[in-house]
C-alpha cells in the first residue's frame, strides 16, 4: 500500500517528504501543499513545498553525481536501470493506488502505466547502451581537395543536469520518459512532477532510489510550479528541459538559457473518416480514442472529420458504443472517472455550452456531478464553436461533418495543435497521401492516434510541441556531440 | 558513330580489341569470336577471343593498379567516375547504336539506357564517398565487465580485384551497376562482357579509359565465357565475383574460393491481381512489364495470377493493348524485336508448343519469324505446364486463373525463383500482408515488378539471387571490414 | 569585378539593393547603411536599410514560396544547387574583391573563401539527397507485449522558413553553410548579413539568382541588426534560427518563439603543449592557428598553456616566426591585415594593456595604425588578466606557462568557452586521455584547431554555441521528424 | 556436475544422446565415438554417431520450426534468449567441468567462458531486436528523373536453417556466437560441435531446451565431421553455413551451395614491438597473448616482431615471465595445461625441431609430457623456418628480430593468416600508420590480439577468414533483405 512497507520512509505522518542527495527530506519551508482527489474533491495527500535553497541543494548535488556517473560504464548504468525496473514492476499495486486517488486513472489503467513504465525502462537501458557506446570514424579524404590525414572520431556524451516536468496525466510513465533516456546517457536528473500526480511520482523515484543509484543523481522536488518550476527553468545550473503541457507556469520554457528543449504540449487529435473505411474499425477507435483513460491523453481524438455520406450511420454506431460505457469512481474500474480538478471540468463546461448555444447536437444528455462528466459526442460542430479548435481534457468528442477529402485535412492543418491525426480508409494510395498531407507529427493510418509504441518517434508540431520524443531520440535529445580529430604528419589509408 | 571517332582506337580493321592494362589490344590467340545480330542473324561484329596468358596479364595489372588507387582519396575517385558519367552520356548514340545491333534494344531505350547508366555512376560515386568516408567508432563500456579502455574503429577496405560478368539484357547498364561501386570503393575491375553485348561493353569501357582512370584499374576481356570465365572464376587473383545469369559457364561460381558472391539469376515474375485493383492500371501495368524491352528483363513480368471472376474481363484489356504493339527490327523502334539469339527463340517456342498441347489458351495467333516472335498471351495456363515454371526470356506472358489468394501466394513461393513479385489491389491491409507473404526479393504493390530505382536495394531469394545489390547494397558488398583497436592503459570517459 | 557584369543588377548608382521576391529592391525606407573599409576607415559601400514592412513581404513570400520547394524532387533541389555552386566558384574574383574591402580579408584567403565555399554547397547537395531521402521503417514487434501489426515510417521534412545570421568574419562561406543545407532540406532561407561583409554576401546570393531558384525561396535583407534581427528573431514567421556572434543584437535569441536555434558564439582556443611534442609541428600550428587570417577566426589559437620546461624553447622559436609575417593591406597579400573596426581594435588594444600592466611579458613591441594591430605573442599571461578569459578577435596571442597537464586541463575548463581545444603530444595515451577530459565541442590532436573539414561535425560547449553544425548535423538540424504508422488487422511478418 | 540433476536426461548410460527435433535421442547407427581427455589420454565419453538418415530429421524439423519462428514477436525470441542465458549461468560448474574433461581448458578459464557465453547471450538478444526491429525507408525522388512516387520499405528477414560448426578451442562460447544471432534473426539452428568439446556443447544446448525454445529449432547433432559434417555442407536443406577451423573436412565449405558461409580459419598473430613501447606492458601482454590459454586461442601471438636494439631487453624479461608460468594438468588451474591431442602435440613438436635445426634460439629446454609441452620462447626464428609461417597451437612462440618496422609489416602482410596483428608504440603516429598498413582483420594498438570484446567487429583476410563476425555483423549475416515498394498514383511528399 502506498506509504507503507518499503515505502514508510517516504512518508513523515501524513506529509510526503521528497528526494534530494539520495536522502527524503521535509522541506526547509515548513510548508506543504494538499493533493485533491478528483472524485471526493477532498484532500487525498500532502507533499513538500520546496525553497530556492532546497532546489539550490539538489542542482548542486545534480551537477557533482552527474560527473561520476558519466565516468561510469554503460552496462553499470543500464543494470541500475534494470534493477529499477524490476523494483517498479513489482510495486505496481502501491503506486496504481496513488494514480487513482490523486488522478482518477481507473484501478485497472494505472496498474498497466507502471509495468508499461518498467517494460520502458528496460527498453532505454538497453536501447542507450547501442547509442552512446557507438560513434562514428569519419576521415578527411571525403572531402575535395583533402587527403587521409585527419581522423575523426564523434561521441556522444551527456548534457549535465536534465529537469524534467511531466505532466499530470501519465504522472509515471510521462515521467520515467525523461528519467531512463537522461540517466542511461549520462545525466543526473531533476523532477519536478505534477502536484496532481506527485505522490505516485514520489512512489516510482523511491524504487530508483532501492535500486541503488548513486545520491544526488535522481532528485525530486514538490511544490508550485509557478514558484519552483520557474525558478528551475532559469536556472544556470540546469542544462536540459523536458517538458509537458506548460499551462502553469508564469514563465514561458523559452526563457530558459540557451539549452536544450524538449516539449509536448497538448494535441486535438483529427480523426478523418472516409466513405470506403471499415465503420465498426472506425467507431470502436473513436470509442478507445476519445473515451479511453476518460479522453485524458494528449493524444486523445478530440474531432472527428466525416464525410456527410456516411455520418448518419457512423454518430448511430458511436452512440450505442457510448451508450455501453461505464461512469464512475476509478475505484470500480469504470470507464469514465472525474476528470483532474474542477477547473478542467468547468473549462470543458464551458466548451459544450458554447457549442450547444451555435448550434451542435448533444447526442447524449449533458450530465456532470463534481468533477464526473458523462461522456458525450457532439455532432454537427462547426469552425466557429471554440470546440472545434480547443483541447477539453475529459470525454468530450465533436464530429465535423466534411464533403471532401481536402476539408478535411485542412481543418486538420488550420489547428494550432498538430500531435498526432488519423485516418480511416481501406484505400492505400489515399491512405499516404492524406498521410502526407496532413500536418501533425504523427498520422496513424486506420488506427485511433496513441503516444507509442514507446519505441517510436513521438512528436508535436506547431503549439504540439518541439523536438522528437519516443525512446530513441529522447536519448539522442538528452546527448550532445562531442569530437576528436587525431592529424596524422602524412596521409594513411587503411589496407588489408 | 560505333567504331569511330573517339572510339576508332578500339578497332582495328573489323576486329575489336580488348582493354588491358591501359590500351586496346589484339588478342595472343589471333582468334575472333562472331557476334551475330538478332535480326539480321548475320555477323554484325567481331571481338578477340582472349587467352589465359591474356588474362593473367590482365590481373598482375588490376593488382597493382589496385594497390595505389586504395590510397587514393575518395573525392579524386568520385571526380573521375563523375568524368567518365559525362563521356558516356556525352557518347550515348554510338553505345545506343551498338546495343541495337548486338541484342536489339529497340532505339529509344537502348539511349535511355546509356543515359540512365551515366546518372548511375554519377550517384554511385557519391554514395561512395559517403559509405567509404564513414566507420563506426566503438567504445569497450557497453559490454559487461568492461571499462572504457578500448576504442574500436572500423573501416571499410576494398576487396582488391572484382570480377564482373554482366548479362546480355542489359549489356551497359548492368555492366556500370558493378563498375562504379567496385571503383569508388577503391576496387580494380576486370569485366568479361556477354558476347552478344561485348561491343556495346567495350564502348563504354572506352567512356572510363578517356576519363583518365589509372592504367590496369579497369579491363575488358572478351571471348568464349566457357573458357575465360571458367578460368577467371577460379583465379587465386580474383578477390570477389559479381555475376548474372550463370548459363553459359561450365563451372559453377561457387567453385570460386572463398570470396564474395553476388549473383542475379534470372525471376519469373508473379503478379497477383485481386478482384479491387484498377483495372486499366493493371492492364497497363501487364503490358509495361511483360512486353517492354520484348520480355527480356530478368524482372519482366512472367505470370499472372488472377481471381478468376474478373479474369475475362482483364484478358480482354490486356489483348486490346497486345493488338497495339508494334513488331520488327529495333531500328524501327519497334516495341517488340527479336529475342537475342536463334536458341531462345526455339527456346521460347518449345515452351508454348508444351503449354498449348496441354490446353492453354492462345489469346494471339502464335507467330515467328527469324528470332522475332510476335507478342502472346497464353491463358489457362495451369500447374503441369512447363511454362507455369520456366522463364521464356521474350514477349511471352502466361494467365494463371486462381480462386484465392492463398493460391496465388503458393504458386509464387513454389517457385525456384524469386527476384520480384507484384500484388494489385486498392486494398491497404490485403496489399502489405500479401506482400510479406510472397516469397520473392522485391514486392512492388501496385506496379509492374523492376530493376530499380537503382539505389533501391534489389534481391533474389531462392534460385534468383545471392546477396543485395542496388547500389548502396553494391558498394558495401564491394568493401571488408577492418578494425582498429587503441588500448588504453586506464579507463577514459569523454567530458564535455 | 564587384558590381559590373552579371552583377550590375544588384547595384542602383552606390547603393547596393537587397534581394527580395527573386528580385533586387531598394528599401521602402530610402535609408542605406555605411559600410567602412577597415583599411582605408573611409565609406566603401552603401547598402539598404531594410523596414519591418519590407521584412514582412520578405517573409510570406519564403513562406509560400517553401511550400512548392518541400514539394520538389531532392534530385531537382540538388541539381540547381550544383549550379549555384559553379556560378559561385565561377565568379570567384569579383566576390573575393568585396571580403578584401569590406573585412580586410588577404586576398588568396578570400578567393579560397569562395572556392570553398562552392565545393560545400556541392557536398551538401549530395548529402542532403541521402539524408531526406532515408527515413526508418519500425515495426512493433520489438517492445514487450506487442505483436507485428503496426508499421512505422519515418520521415525527415523540412522545417519551413530558416533565419540565417552568418558573422562578419567569414561571410561568404558561414553563409552557405546555412543556405545550402536550408535548402536541399526544403526550407526557404532569409539571410541577414553581418553589416561588414552585407556586399560579398549580396554578390553570392546573386548567384544563387542565377543558377534559377523559385522566387521567394531565398532572400537577403541589409540594415542594423538591432532593428530588423531582433524584429525577426521574434517574428512568428520565421521557423528556424542559425546564428554566429550575437553581441550586435538587442534581444536574445532565446527570445525567439519554441524553434530550433543553432549557434555558433566564439571560442578561446586553448592549446595544450606536452614536453614531448614535435616543436616545429607545434611552432607552426601556433602561427597557423593563431595569426593566420590575422587570428579572426572564431576557431583560432588564443591561448597557449605549455608546460614550464619547455616554454622558453618553443617562445623563442615562435618569435622567430612571428618576426617574419607580413603585415599591411589585404590587397597585397600581407598575412596580418587590419582587424574588422575600430571597436574592435580598441577591444584589443584594452586587454593587452591589461595584460601588460598585471605583468605579462610582450614578445614583440605593440604597434597599432588604424585598425591595423602588428602580431603580437605575450608570455607570462597568468589567471587574473582579462586576456586570459576573453576573446581579441585579432592577431594577438597568450602563452599561459603551467607546470602539470592537470593545470592546463582545468584552465580549458574553467573558460566559458569551449568551441575547440588542441594538444600537442607524440604520447598516444597522453592524447587520448587529455582529448577526453578537455570539454571543448572538438580537439585537436596535433594540429591547430580548425572550423572543418566541412563534413565533420563542428561545435561549441558552453558559451561557445548550440547544437551541432558541419554539413550533415546541420541538415539534420533544419528537418524535423514525421511519422506514419499503418495499423494492420492482423499480424503480419515478412517471409523470403 | 556433468550429467547429472537437470543433465540427466542427456545421458543414457555412459552414452551422451544428441539433440534432435525437441528430443534427446540415440542415434539410428548405435556407434558411438570417443571423446578422449586430453590430460588422461583416456576415454571420457561417447557420444552418437549420428547418421544421414538422422540428419535428415533434424532438417525437416528444423525447416518447419524456422517459418513459425519468424512469425514469433521479436521480444519474445530475446525473452527466451535472456531465460537461456540465465539458465546457463546457473549452470557454469557442470558445463566448466566438461571443459576441463574434454579440452584441458584451464579450470578457472572453463568458468569464464561459460559466464561470458551467457552475457554474449543476452547483449545478442537485445541487439537483434534492435538490427531485426529497423529497417529502411527509401523514396524515388533521391535518384535523377523520377518523382515522389514509390516508397521502399527494407525489411530484414532470416536465413531459414544455419548450420554452426564451431571450433574446439572454445566449444560454448565458439557456439553460442552463432546460435543466438541465429535465433535472434529468426533462422533455426543445426550445431555440429568438434567432437573434442561435444559434451560441453550438448549441455549448453540443454539449457537453451530448458528455457523452452519451440521444438525442432535448436538441434545438435555429433559423430564424425567427415561423414555427418560433408553431407550438411552440401545438403539443399541448409542456408547459411558459419564455420571454424575447417581442416577436419573432406569437403570444402565452397562446395555449398549458393548460400551465405562465415568462416573463422585461425591466425598467426603477429605483434610488432616498436623501441619506444613500453617494455613491461609488452612482456606481461606477449605472456597474456601467447601463452594465456595454452596459446591455443585463434588470436594468440604467434610470432614477435622486435626490433633489434630492444630485442635481449625484451625476450629477457619474457623468459622471466615464462619461468613462473605454472605447468599441470587443468583440474589444478595451471597456466599451461595439455594441448587438445597427440596429433596436435605431434606438429607442434615437428615445428620445434624444424625450427631448431635451421638455429633457431630455444630460450627454455624443450619438454613435453604426453600432451603436456612446457612454454618455450623461440629466439631468432627466420624466414625459412616453418615455424614462422605455420600455426603451433599450443604454448610455443616465436621471436624474428627486424631491424625497419617495414620488414615487420612485410612478414604479417605476406603470411597467409591474416586474423589479428597488433603493434606496440607510445607513438600515436606510428601506431595509426603502422595499424593501417598491416593487412590483417583487427590491429591491436598496445594490446596482445583477443577475440572481442564480443560486440567488436571480427574477422579475418586471406586465409583467416570469410566474412565479419562480432555480435552486430554476425547478426546482420544471419539475415537477408526483402523491400516491399509501393507505388502511388501521384507524387506525394510529405508535409509538416
Amino acid at each position: 500500500m502506498a506509504g507503507t512497507g518499503v515505502f514508510a520512509e517516504i512518508l513523515d505522518g501524513d506529509e510526503y517528504k521528497y528526494y534530494s542527495d539520495g536522502e527524503w527530506k521535509k522541506s526547509s519551508s515548513s510548508i506543504t501543499v494538499s493533493i485533491i482527489n478528483p472524485t471526493t474533491r477532498e484532500e487525498q495527500y500532502k507533499v513538500q513545498a520546496c525553497t530556492h535553497e532546497d532546489v539550490n541543494i539538489v542542482l548542486n548535488s545534480a551537477k557533482s553525481a552527474q560527473k561520476s556517473w558519466a565516468k561510469t560504464p554503460l552496462w553499470k548504468r543500464a543494470e541500475l536501470l534494470h534493477k529499477a525496473a524490476a523494483i517498479l514492476k513489482e510495486h505496481e499495486a502501491s503506486i496504481a493506488e496513488c494514480l487513482v486517488k490523486e488522478i482518477a486513472t481507473p484501478a485497472k489503467d494505472a496498474a498497466t502505466e507502471v509495468v508499461r513504465s518498467g517494460d520502458l525502462v528496460s527498453y532505454c537501458a538497453e536501447e542507450g547502451v547501442r547509442i552512446l557506446g557507438e560513434g562514428k570514424f569519419l576521415a578527411s579524404d571525403s572531402f575535395p581537395g583533402y587527403e587521409r590525414t585527419k581522423y575523426c572520431l564523434t561521441s556522444k556524451i551527456p548534457l549535465g543536469v536534465i529537469f524534467a516536468i511531466p505532466p499530470f496525466n501519465y504522472p509515471v510513465n510521462l515521467a520515467v520518459t525523461k528519467i531512463a533516456p537522461a540517466l542511461i546517457a549520462g545525466n543526473s536528473i531533476v523532477l519536478k512532477p505534477p502536484t496532481q500526480g506527485a505522490v505516485s511520482a514520489l512512489h516510482m523515484v523511491h524504487c530508483f532510489h532501492l535500486a541503488g543509484f548513486p545520491k544526488g543523481l535522481i532528485s525530486c522536488i514538490t511544490g508550485r510550479t509557478s514558484q519552483i518550476g520557474d525558478f528551475l527553468i532559469k536556472h544556470r545550473g540546469v542544462n536540459c528541459i523536458s517538458f509537458a503541457r506548460g499551462d502553469t507556469f508564469n514563465s514561458n520554457p523559452n526563457e530558459a538559457g540557451l539549452i536544450p528543449l524538449q516539449m509536448e504540449l497538448g494535441g486535438k487529435g483529427a480523426c478523418i473518416v472516409l466513405e470506403d473505411a471499415d465503420m465498426d474499425l472506425v467507431a470502436s477507435n473513436i470509442i478507445k480514442g476519445g473515451f479511453s483513460y476518460c479522453g485524458r491523453r494528449g493524444t486523445a481524438v478530440k474531432v472527428i472529420l466525416i464525410m456527410e455520406s456516411i455520418a448518419d450511420a457512423l454518430v448511430e454506431r458511436v452512440k450505442e458504443k457510448v451508450a455501453k460505457l461505464t461512469v464512475g469512481p476509478p475505484e470500480n474500474d469504470c470507464d469514465i472517472t472525474p476528470v483532474v480538478s474542477e477547473s478542467s471540468a468547468n473549462f470543458i463546461e464551458d466548451l459544450i455550452i458554447d457549442a450547444r448555444e451555435k448550434g451542435a447536437t448533444l447526442c447524449q444528455e449533458y450530465r456532470r456531478e463534481g468533477n464526473l462528466i458523462w461522456p458525450l459526442l457532439l455532432d454537427n460542430v462547426s469552425q466557429h464553436m471554440r470546440i472545434a479548435w480547443e483541447e477539453p481534457v475529459g470525454p468530450v468528442l465533436s464530429v465535423i461533418r466534411i464533403n471532401s477529402v481536402e476539408e478535411g485535412i485542412n481543418h486538420c492543418n488550420a489547428s494550432n495543435f498538430g500531435l498526432q491525426g488519423c485516418v480511416f480508409t481501406k484505400d492505400v494510395n489515399k491512405a499516404i497521401l492524406i498521410s502526407d498531407a496532413m500536418e501533425t507529427g504523427t498520422i496513424q493510418i486506420n488506427s485511433a492516434p496513441a503516444c507509442g509504441l514507446d519505441h517510436f518517434p513521438f512528436q508535436g508540431i506547431n503549439n504540439s510541441g518541439f523536438g522528437s520524443q519516443g525512446i530513441t531520440n529522447s536519448i539522442n535529445m538528452m546527448t550532445k556531440v562531442k569530437t576528436t580529430v587525431i592529424n596524422l604528419p602524412s596521409p594513411s589509408y587503411t589496407m588489408g
